[in-house]
C-alpha cells in the first residue's frame, strides 16, 4: 500500500505533550480568572456567513480571511473574536441581560505571510463588557485588575500595564483648533516606540502641523512620572476642552479605583504615548509589556469603544475588553525559556506491577487514589521493570508506586520520589496520605518564574 | 448606514450564557476524568491537508467534509479527531512514549443534511491509547472504568456499557466454515436494535446463510444473563477456535478487571449483539445507554483496533478508544429536561453598591473576596437599587452582598440568598466566611438529576 506522508498546514502549530499540558495550564489560569470576575463562557462558531462576518472588514483583513463556498453559501472562518461578539449580542439582545460580561477563549484563523512568531491559526483570550446605552466608567478599571491577576497567578511579576485615555490627546487637538487632525496624529503617535521621537515630529510636520503644535504634543505624550505628577503635568497644561476633560476624568477614576482593586503601582502606569491605532477605540486604552522581553511587544491590549455592533444596529452597544494573544505569547515564553516544559503526562504517580501477577493489585490501588482525587496512570504493558522505569522516567511522572510479590502480599507500596531517586515502602493507605501532600504542594508552584 | 441582518450558518449551533456554563461543567468533568487516568491532552488544528486528511474517507464521509482550495493548498476541515491522532502519532513516533495516552475534546465539522439533533460543527471528546506493536488487554478494562466515572460524576446513575468482543462472533463465523461472510454478518448484527431479529434472520439468509447457520448465530447473540451465565452459556457453545478462544480469554480479563477498577455490575453487561458496523474494530467494542432514554442511541461508543494509521506507516500502532458525541450528548439531555440551565454567570455573589458613593467599598469587597477564591460580579452600574436587584434576579446569581450608606461606616454588608430571599447582616470578614462555605455547598452538588 502506498503511505502518505503525514504532516500539517504551514504556519500552523500543534504542541508535544508536555507543551500541551503547560500551554493548558496558562489557558485554566486565564479561564479562571476571567470567571472571578464574574465573565460568563461564549463559545461561537468557527464559521460564519461571509456576509455577516465580513460586514465592518476590508483591506488587509480582508485578504487574510480564510473564505470558500459550499453550495450557495458563502462562508469564512472567524479571524477574531470580536466580530462574532458583535453578532451574538445583537442577534440574543432580548435575552441578554446588560452589562453582558462575556469571555471567549478560542481559535481564530488568518491566513498571513508565514513568518516566525506568526500563526495562521491562534488562540485569542478575549473579555469584553458590553453595555446597552450606557457603560459604567469601573469597568474600565476592572481590565488591568484582570490583566494583573492573569500574570501575577502565572507567576510573572515584572510587567507594566500602560493606560491611557484617547479623549486626552483628541481633547488637545481640539483645543489647539486641530479636531480634524487627530485620528492622524493617534495614529501617527501610536508608531513612537517603532519608529522614534525624530520620526514622529516629522510625519507629524508632514500632515501640516507647525512647530508649535507639534512643541505641545511632544511635550505632552513625553509626561512622565509616577501617576500623582502625571496627572500633576496633565492638569499644568490648562486645557479647557470638554472632551479632555472627560477623558482626565476617566483615566482619575480608573488609576483611583486601580489601587482599590489591589493592583500594585509597579505593575501600571499612565503611559501617553500609547494610542491604539485603531478608531475603533474612544477612551481608555490598555498595553501590556514585560520588563524584560520589550521584543514580545504588547502582550495583552484592549481598551474602551462606543459602538460595539453599528454594522449590525442603530442600538448603542458600549463596551470595553482586552484580549492576549495566547497562542503567540505562549510562544514566546517557551522561546525565551520563561516557560520550561516538564511532565508529559497530567498523572500525579504512576502505579507499576513488577510482574502480571500484580496487575490487579496495581488496577485496584490506581482505583483507590483515583477516588481520592489524585490522578494515576497505571502501566500494565507486560515489560521489563527497567523498561517500565524508564517509561516513567521519559514521561516525567513525579512519582511512581511500585508493588511486586511482596508488596502484593503485605497491602504495601514502594513510592519512588523520580526527581530525587528516594524511595520508602508505605502500607496502600499512606500511600494516599502522602501523594495526597505532595499533588497540594506541586499546586502551589507558580506556571512561570519570571 | 444600510444594516446587515446578524445571523449563524444553519446546522451551527451556539448557547446562552447559562447553557453555555453547563455545557462547560460537562466538558470540565470529561476533561478531568480523562487526566485522573493519565490521559494527555492533544490540541490538532482544526485545518489539514485534504491529501493527508482524507487518506482512508471516501463514500458519505468525504462527501460531507468541508473541504477548499487557497492558493494552491487543497485544505479540508477535520471530521473527527481519530484521523488526526493517526497523523500525530506518525509524526512525533520518535518523541512520543508508548503506550501514548492522549485524550483531545474538540470541535469537528460535516456537512451533513441539516436535520434535528443533527449538526455540523459539533464537539467530540476523545480517548484513545496507541501501543508500538502491541498493547496489554487492561487498557480495555479502562475505558468502561472511565466512561462510568464520567457519568457517575455528572450525576447519572442510569446507564449501561454494553461490552462484547468481535473476536467472539468472528470465531464462531470461522468454527461454522463461514469465516469469509464474517464481515457481512457483523454489519447485519449491528442493526438489530434498529430493524429487529426478524429481518435479522432474513437479511442473514440473504447473504447466503443456511437455516442451522442461522439459528446458531441467533442463539450466540440473544446470550443473556449476568456475566457469569453469559461465560457459562459461551462455554456451553463449546466452539474449538482460535479467534473466538481468544475473544473469550480478552472478554473474561476485561470484565474481571472492571470489578477491580470498582465499576458496579449494574452499570455494564456483557452484549453480544453489538458489534460496531466498522471493520476498524478487532477486539472490544463498547457502546453506552441511557436506561430510561434509548431514543439518545449510544451516547459513548469505541473499541480496539489493530492498526491505528495503516494509510501513513508499516508500523503496527494498535490501540483502544472511546468517543463521547458531547454536542449531541449536550442537546439530548437538555431536550429531555435531565439537564436543567441555572445561572447565567460563573459568579457565586455580585456585590451591590446601593449609590456611587459605596462605589469604591464594593470593589474593595469584590477584590477581597476574589484573594480568597469567590469569583465575584460588581454592579458598578449607577441604576436604581430595584434595577440592580433585578439584574442579580436575571443573570441567576446565587447571592448578593449589598453596601449602603450605614454598611459602608460599619465595615459590613448586606448578604441575600436569591432563591430563598433570606438575607442577614455581616460584618466584612464573616461575609467571605460564609461565602466560602455556600460555594463548597455548591460544588458537592451534582451536574444532572437522574
Amino acid at each position: 500500500m502506498v503511505k502518505i506522508q503525514p504532516r500539517i498546514l504551514s504556519g500552523f502549530m500543534e504542541f508535544t505533550p508536555a507543551e500541551q499540558i503547560k500551554f493548558n495550564q496558562i489557558k485554566d489560569v486565564i479561564r479562571y480568572t476571567y470567571e472571578e470576575f464574574g465573565f460568563s463562557p461564549l463559545d461561537t462558531p468557527v464559521l460564519e456567513l461571509s456576509e455577516v462576518l465580513l460586514a465592518k472588514a476590508g483591506g488587509e483583513t480582508e485578504k487574510q480571511i480564510y473564505r470558500f463556498m459550499r453550495g450557495d453559501t458563502d462562508i469564512s472562518m472567524r479571524f477574531d473574536l470580536t466580530v462574532p461578539l458583535a453578532r451574538y449580542v445583537v442577534m440574543n439582545q432580548n435575552a441578554l441581560t446588560f452589562p453582558f460580561k462575556r469571555y471567549q477563549i478560542g481559535k481564530v484563523y488568518r491566513g498571513e505571510r508565514a513568518q516566525k512568531g506568526r500563526f495562521r491559526e491562534f488562540y485569542q483570550a478575549d473579555i469584553d463588557v458590553i453595555g446597552m446605552d450606557k457603560l459604567d466608567i469601573s469597568y474600565d478599571a476592572e481590565m488591568p485588575a484582570i490583566i494583573y491577576n492573569v500574570f501575577k497567578k502565572l507567576g510573572l511579576s515584572k510587567f507594566v500595564i500602560n493606560i491611557s485615555n484617547r479623549k486626552l490627546l483628541k481633547g488637545l487637538m481640539e483645543s489647539l483648533g486641530l479636531a480634524d487632525k487627530s485620528g492622524d496624529v493617534l495614529r501617527i503617535v501610536d508608531k513612537i516606540a517603532k519608529i522614534g521621537k525624530d520620526k514622529v515630529v516629522e510625519e507629524l510636520g508632514n500632515i501640516g502641523l507647525g512647530k508649535e503644535s507639534i512643541d505641545t504634543i511632544i511635550r505632552f505624550i513625553e509626561i512622565d512620572g509616577d501617576n500623582k505628577k502625571v496627572f500633576e503635568s496633565l492638569q499644568s497644561f490648562g486645557i479647557e476642552n470638554e472632551t479632555f476633560t472627560k477623558g482626565l476624568s476617566e483615566l482619575t477614576e480608573v488609576i483611583n479605583s486601580l489601587a482599590v482593586l489591589g493592583v500594585p503601582e509597579k505593575n501600571y502606569k499612565i503611559n501617553l504615548t500609547i494610542t491604539r491605532g485603531l478608531d475603533y477605540y474612544t477612551g481608555t486604552i490598555y498595553e501590556t509589556m514585560l520588563d524584560d522581553y520589550p521584543q514580545f511587544g504588547s502582550i495583552c491590549s484592549g481598551g474602551r469603544y462606543d459602538d460595539l455592533a453599528g454594522f449590525y444596529t442603530d442600538k448603542k452597544l458600549p463596551g470595553v475588553g482586552i484580549s492576549i494573544g495566547l497562542t503567540r505569547l505562549f510562544a514566546s515564553l517557551l522561546d525565551s525559556g520563561l516557560i520550561k516544559v516538564g511532565e508529559a503526562t497530567p498523572a500525579n504517580v504512576m502505579v507499576i506491577p513488577i510482574t502480571n501477577a500484580e496487575k490487579e493489585n496495581a488496577l485496584s490501588l490506581s482505583a483507590d487514589l483515583r477516588a481520592l482525587g489524585i490522578k494515576v496512570l497505571t502501566f500494565t504493558e507486560d515489560n521489563k521493570f527497567k523498561a517500565k522505569l524508564n517509561y516513567a522516567n521519559k514521561i516525567g511522572v513525579p512519582f511512581v508506586a511500585i508493588i511486586g510479590e511482596d508488596e502484593a502480599k503485605n497491602h504495601s507500596s514502594v513510592i519512588k520520589d523520580m526527581a530525587t531517586g528516594e524511595q520508602l515502602t508505605l502500607s496502600l493507605e499512606d500511600v494516599s496520605t502522602f501523594l495526597i501532600g505532595k499533588v497540594m504542594e506541586a499546586a502551589k508552584e507558580k506556571i512561570l518564574k519570571s
